[in-house]
């Protein structure tokens, strides 16, 4: 049936909330890492969890500013720019801010536009704007599995 | 602005591929796994990989239903159904084949509508939908870190 396929699933602001929430569960799972952990804990060789907070970070606000501009900038992966949980704090609560500022200047036909965003990566915006959400989730995952092998109880998933 | 606020960001049609591009994905992770380690490996007392991916077989199937229906059957977590690698990835696409039946049968109204989801959750079905995808990412980062620590290179989480 068409009017399944082209029926309205979510509002922007919805998407908005759902995000705002995921991103205050990922910041009590930074929080819940003790200071020397966040930054050196790995397993298998995996990247410290501090490194996906900061990937995190590096591609929300930007990202939203492309979601809303068309304006990409370079992806800043390999530096690492946050040294302390309070400077990672500190640049989750900024990019909080940001996101809630630039959300609604998005043009509202923005979502279904296609962009190459970062200049790297091709497709329709809501599905950028889903991979953000998505590899946030995945590596809070991640996040998860470390504190549990640190044995440090992690925050329940669903309250966001 | 109003007019971002309830802008359409992504059809239904478009939410059921980026679904079933994950399950794709997730079922690539379980089959990395060997037999043995698929439902014995576990870091911090966790579950098995094995045990979330029947979590997600049963949210997600009878999820579908009670979305397209408003009958929601009762959660069956504790039992372990799926025994084998072989079975696990049979009743996964079954799950598959389901979703994709069952998804065009979803009144368009739904996703705005509230629920008691599985007689328990309470809430806009639009974010009971993206629980069990939410869910399904979350658990399959940590599926993403028993591989490495298995030394087993986990699929690319950016290939659907």
């Amino acid at each position: 049936m068409v009017r399944t396929a082209t029926a309205q699933v979510i509002t922007a602001r919805q998407v908005l909330d759902q995000w705002q929430g995921h991103r205050r569960l990922t910041r009590r799972v930074i929080a819940a890492f003790p200071e020397k952990e966040l930054f050196e804990f790995s397993i298998g060789g995996m990247r410290s969890f501090a490194l996906m907070a900061e990937e995190m970070i590096k591609m929300s606000g930007p990202g939203v500013k492309g979601l809303a501009t068309g304006i990409w900038e370079k992806l800043e992966w390999r530096e690492q720019t946050y040294k302390t949980k309070d400077e990672l704090l500190k640049a989750w609560d900024d990019t909080t801010e940001t996101i809630e500022e630039i959300w609604n200047k998005i043009p509202p036909y923005r979502f279904q536009d296609n962009d190459l965003a970062f200049g790297e990566y091709e497709g329709p915006l809501y599905g950028t704007l889903l991979y953000f959400i998505d590899n946030e989730v995945h590596h809070r995952g991640q996040g998860y599995v470390y504190l549990r092998a640190l044995g440090i109880e992690p925050p329940a998933f669903w309250m966001r």
